[in-house]
């Protein structure tokens, strides 16, 4: 393969794009990879479709390697069968939905569990064809609240989504760990870092899902890990719950006036101020902080919702989304408090939501919704709102003086929180969502009537798993990954060539020369970039737009030729080397197998 | 490459599918290459992938050889550049719009003539970047009003689209004959029939079009030939028009009473009882026939039309639609009739309609638009409505007793009209549209500013190609070309595989004999299918669900080993071999290589 620049539809960009926050984003579009068509929906350009091919290639491969086989399903689709799954609903404005000319719903699919499991359930029949694991490669769609950071977050985006089908729990979790394996090969092929941390399963269902995480400062998912091993997407921690305190002994609840306190810092310098006990001062940590949200359900219905933790700690919106999805989490607004006046803003205590609130025997029930955090356990003793303003309870105990309507996983997680299974002080870091697995049971089984008939002539629903893999999401990881101040640094076996050859100045025997090697090198199967544009374009030109476009290898001949050699320089790190031109192509034939096999 | 069937996805179906109309939908879904998920819109399952990657594959190879680069666009777009060319509007219901969870509009585009203007000019802006030619292959969206016959009119396909860019109307010329080419190439490697008419070009403008059609007694689209060589696409026919007649001595036009003659028949039959003219009888092609249709206009807007032409012929919507687009036509209906009742229907003549209509000066018009056949020429004498209900006119003379608003190519073309180039009698046959190739000119760059700057320094607009090649319909079409009653028949090229290896029986020896066969002509790159399915799969489901699959070459492994011999046949033609087993791999190797050398 040889491509010519003066030929190749490309332009590379001396400026950032206006909008691009990351650098992935930045050079894609600068070196001309990739053009923004609309928010979060990008066009592809030449070199950018070979990178994007050749992810692919590997994905297909480990693909088949798991024995997983390829299909293709359209990306808009009827209503019908995801409304037989409630996602219809439940996946809220995120889904692009559309009427045909006869008035017929349809929906621009987000990921395709209905129509796997339809269409195994029109070709089979008997656990004899199983297990089978489907998979494909396709453009999804997601109307993104916040679309962001170019590839990382679209609206239209590549997915390689994968299936599995089996008779039984044993065959699942097989199947699930064949996906997971190739997920393995996939990331350790292309080169880039990963961590599997739990998850949770979100509005897909199922019993058990793990995220691949790419670590980058700049991912817009949280993870923690533990000296012992333990990993897991922030929403999917638990928090390690104390004991019960007894509380027989504890003082009763007294109100005391703390006027001016409506945050926690005020709050904790009143009390060490007026309120003074003996063993130590008041923290944060020893107040129970009443945060008013609202929850908009799929169906558009909006619900308050009251969560109790300790003062020390702030609500993590992406851990209570996903505590109660397919529900999203919105801020409680002027309206929400003029509708409920027994929400007194800063001065909130339990007594006034869940069940606190006395309700007259056989009336329908009007409290808000009042959730707590696991920490909030049975003889815990707060200094909480007294639901009056400018009043505060001190000594106000749980499981004596007031209760809730559960617990829920809300607060943030901190470094140097426990891990849930005692492996020792969580660390947190950052990183982009490349793959996800679910281990989804028999929802959609059930829901769609995907049954087969086992050894005993007897019809079993069958279990599934889902595993995708976001493909242009991959690639824009690669790019975060692989970069420096002067563009692009792809590496290998993604990179849109091999060798990138430069001629230089306007000597027609350089050009020959940078011609018959660049021939040369393609003839041996090497793909090769080729800048043959003519003089006017200088070598300072072109010795940027090679280290921005991120070939591993930069070939240049120049004006060395009059010495006969020319020089051979990785992209990235090793040192420039002066080869004589008769040994050139062999020279570079043997750093990039060298590159190929690192 | 080797597939085991007791592992594909697959499944083959006795009975057709109950909305299948032609014999590729058919056989397609029979022999389990694709599945119907909403009307129009189909799932591909592996074989069916397999066969379409070969053909892609061969399009992008063609591509490529004609300096064609790839790209890929989204699917999901914005309404604006749309809006620009006006064809938001102008595709009316034929386009899928959506909005996003801001309200902004989109469409899933139907093809991309805005996108590829507004890239290149993101890109390029000198007439040394030109001549260039992009294309991506994609999924297309397209409303239909009737989908119909599996994958060759669907809602989403998949399309090779191209583009050209030149800087003036030889390069265009110039690109459109490279495309132009290419496509020969295709459809010949492709081993597809095809036929190059000339076509309109419709919604998408520009000044010259050609249609690539594969002849098929089911396709859609009517195409006439000429022994001299002309052939078009039935809408693209013009008629030749007949000199002029002198009238001076014709007689003066006289109203009869023609009581119960609402129909050609019943006039002509009238006529002769009662007005018998010496020379010769009457005859339909005396009569000039009135018919009132409806255009709807994009905008929705709904405007009457009066269609005059002999009486021998009748109008083809396909072509009148041709000749208004974008509107599209409806019949007129009694509502139309109640709010027009100078349309006396049955007895309609040219003087309540167009200009003949007298409008009081200053008035505003009223009449229903009044445009005739071309081959109503001045002088032509014609027996005609008289506008009241039992009578018709005689003798009335085009250009002296009436006139019309224009000329339209609405009347139904027949065998035997002449060619418009003089070639000869034209004959019709019908076909499937596999390729169409616009010179576009200079629309599309001229309403998005796509200008570069040429060797003076002076900004020109660009002209354009546009160059589709349905790839899902060739498909299609392929398998429409390929088949008899026992199932499909692919030429070797796009087969899903080379040899269909079949093990019949039970016998431990019969499978590893075929096991070896498969694998060993699997190690010489030969795509195998292997029918491994256990024996009690009976021979006979076996051989009629290779057959109905349709791989070019079967060989069947079963009693014959007993002697020694396996059995070698052609899916078509040919004769059965027997082969003794030690020669198999050798003689099935050359078989292959002959089918794809032919």
């Amino acid at each position: 393969m040889l491509i010519r620049l003066s030929q190749l539809f490309f332009r590379t960009l001396r400026e950032d794009p206006v909008d691009a926050e990351v650098a992935s984003h930045r050079l894609l579009v600068r070196a001309g990879y990739i053009r923004r068509a609309a928010p979060g929906i990008y066009s592809w350009l030449p070199l950018g479709l070979r990178v994007l091919a050749k992810v692919e290639l590997v994905v297909r491969e480990e693909m088949a390697a798991a024995g997983a086989q390829e299909v293709h399903f359209p990306a808009l689709l009827p209503r019908e069968p995801y409304e037989a799954t409630g996602r219809w609903t439940e996946y809220g404005p995120n889904i692009f939905r559309l009427k045909d000319r006869k008035g017929g719903d349809y929906l621009l699919a987000p990921t395709h569990e209905e129509m796997f499991t339809l269409l195994v359930k029109d070709l089979y029949s008997s656990y004899k064809d199983l297990p089978l694991a489907l998979y494909q490669i396709q453009t999804k769609y997601r109307d993104e609240a916040r679309p962001r950071a170019g590839l990382i977050r679209g609206r239209e985006f590549i997915m390689k989504d994968a299936y599995s089908f089996d008779i039984d729990d044993e065959g699942l979790a097989a199947s699930y760990q064949s996906q997971r394996d190739a997920y393995e090969r996939i990331f350790g092929r292309l080169g880039l870092e990963y961590v599997i941390v739990a998850a949770t399963s979100g509005a897909m269902g199922g019993s058990r899902s793990e995220e691949f995480l790419t670590p980058t400062a700049i991912g817009e998912d949280t993870f923690v890990r533990s000296p012992g091993g333990y990993a897991a997407n922030v929403e999917a921690v638990t928090t390690v719950v104390p004991d019960a305190i007894p509380f027989d002994d504890a003082p009763a609840a007294h109100v005391e006036d703390t006027p001016d306190t409506p945050t926690i810092d005020t709050l904790v310098a009143v009390a060490n101020e007026r309120f003074a006990r003996p063993d130590r001062p008041w923290a944060a940590a020893d107040t129970l902080k009443n945060v008013v949200l609202a929850l908009v359900h799929p169906t558009g219905e909006r619900e308050l919702l009251v969560v109790g933790l300790p003062g020390d700690r702030e609500v993590d919106l992406k851990r209570l989304e996903a505590a109660v999805a397919p529900a999203e989490v919105e801020a409680a607004g002027d309206a929400d408090f003029a509708a409920h006046p027994e929400l007194v803003r800063g001065y909130l205590g339990p007594g006034a939501v869940g069940p606190n609130v006395l309700v007259a025997d056989g009336a329908e029930r009007t409290a808000v919704r009042y959730l707590l955090d696991p920490r909030v356990v049975a003889g815990t003793r707060w200094i909480t709102g007294a639901n009056e303003h400018g009043k505060h309870v001190f000594d106000l105990v749980a499981g004596r003086d007031f209760t809730a309507d559960g617990t829920v996983e809300a607060a943030e997680v901190r470094a140097g929180d426990p891990a849930p299974d005692g492996s020792g002080p969580l660390e947190l870091a950052r990183g982009i969502e490349i793959g996800h697995i679910f281990a989804l049971g028999r929802k959609y089984a059930q829901a769609l009537g995907l049954t087969v008939l086992d050894q005993n002539g007897k019809a079993q629903v069958v279990t599934m798993g889902s595993y995708g893999v976001g493909v242009t999401r991959v690639l824009a990881a690669l790019a975060e990954a692989n970069n420096d101040e002067r563009g692009l640094a792809w590496p290998a076996h993604v990179a849109p060539a091999h060798v990138h050859v430069v001629a230089t100045g306007k000597d027609p025997a350089v050009f020959e020369a940078a011609d018959a090697l660049a021939t040369e090198l393609s003839s041996r199967g090497i793909e090769v970039l080729y800048d043959d544009r003519p003089g006017r374009v200088s070598p300072g030109v072109k010795f940027a737009d090679a280290e921005l476009l991120g070939v591993p290898l930069v070939v240049v001949v120049g004006r060395g030729l009059a010495e006969g050699v020319v020089e051979v320089r990785p992209r990235v790190g090793g040192t420039t080397e002066q080869v004589p031109v008769a040994q050139a192509a062999d020279r570079v034939a043997a750093l990039v197998a060298e590159l190929l096999a690192g």
